[in-house]
């Protein structure tokens, strides 16, 4: 609170030292607990600099989610080079996520939960940055399809399916990395190649796995 | 509301009644949106009846989550049965899941987005079921993987992560499926199956897909 001593500094600059702070705070604290005093005091500004720059808690709860959308997807996507096989893009992705998720956990707490825990403006954000990621993965299965084999391609629905699952696979590994002591960007990443790979590698070669005849205690 | 005209019932069943319709209401509208009167007419019931039964709308959705949660896991180790090979046991338990995702998408609609995305006390509902589910995924990789290859178990992180992935997958795939016009249960279930076991398969057949070498790209 009161006149926090600061130095003449471009506005660009100030605002993402506040971003910084807010982001550690809603993803430590949760968003409904986190409070602007405690922001401003970790970023050295006065609560009433932070209400100008950003305007709102929510305005400001809104700026962390996108600034950190963008730097997972940034990420993510320069992890991924042209060029190598299909499976090394994979890894290479991959590894690029759940580094970035490990070196970001309050990052990854403010998209994975706050934002999908605290209603709709949020949600839709965070919703924004799944599509296109999902999109992202899709687009490396179809490619991976179309080289594996030539004639008959993945109906464009599997491919969907299984970029979507594949998303929900590593969001869901990299709270819990995050969240258990000792377990390294390397290791949730080889985790999840070995659940996911073998079985896309398969599936790019021909040879899915047998579905049973459908039997009356099935569904539909 | 005015008065209602309501039949004499026993108040177990007209619980399930008033809970019938906060499930669909909460899932189509959304938690925010729903209203305690169109509950009430769609339960058939005074909206007073709706208070005396359960108390508040929190309550009332926390009833909700709790009913959804329990039938889904009740719905899952039901389908699962001891004695089938591993992968019948995944595919079975896969099946049952999007069988009853499908049949119930407003339960799912409850459990899965509306729950997460209104604040701690009902998202903490949902942590529970998701952790017993998950508990019940590692046991069966767990079995698996003893049966698979007899000595160098798989280690229990190793086992862990893997059911975390898996169960991350098949949210996002159940969401997914329900919102795509004409992707069955059984080709959720197929695709996750397609995705995973060939994956897992190739685990417990003690062939991990190779991790490349630590480059001064990645992270740790």
């Amino acid at each position: 609170m009161g006149a926090v001593k600061t130095k003449r500094m471009p506005r660009a600059v100030r605002e993402q030292q506040m971003l910084d702070a807010a982001v550690r705070i809603f993803g430590q604290r949760g968003y409904m607990a986190a409070s602007m005093d405690e922001i401003a005091e970790l970023a050295g500004v006065s609560k009433p600099l932070v209400y100008l720059y950003l305007n709102s808690k929510e305005d400001l709860f809104t700026a962390c989610i996108r600034r950190e959308a963008s730097a997972l997807t940034e990420a993510v996507r320069r992890g991924v080079r042209q060029g190598p096989s299909a499976d090394r893009q994979l890894w290479d992705g991959l590894l690029a996520f759940f580094t970035h998720t490990a070196r970001h956990p309050d990052g990854w707490s403010v998209l994975h939960l706050q934002a999908r825990t605290h209603g709709e403006p949020f949600a839709a954000e965070v919703t924004a940055m799944r599509e296109e990621i999902v999109a992202f993965v899709t687009e490396l299965i179809a490619v991976a399809a179309r080289d594996a084999h030539r004639d008959p391609h993945l109906p464009e629905r599997e491919v969907a399916g299984l970029a979507e699952a594949l998303v929900g696979a590593a969001e869901s590994l990299a709270a819990w990395a995050n969240a258990t002591p000792g377990v390294t960007a390397r290791q949730a990443a080889a985790t999840l190649m070995n659940f996911a790979w073998a079985g896309l590698g398969d599936l790019m070669e021909n040879r899915p796995w047998p579905v049973p005849p459908v039997s009356s205690a099935d569904g539909d």
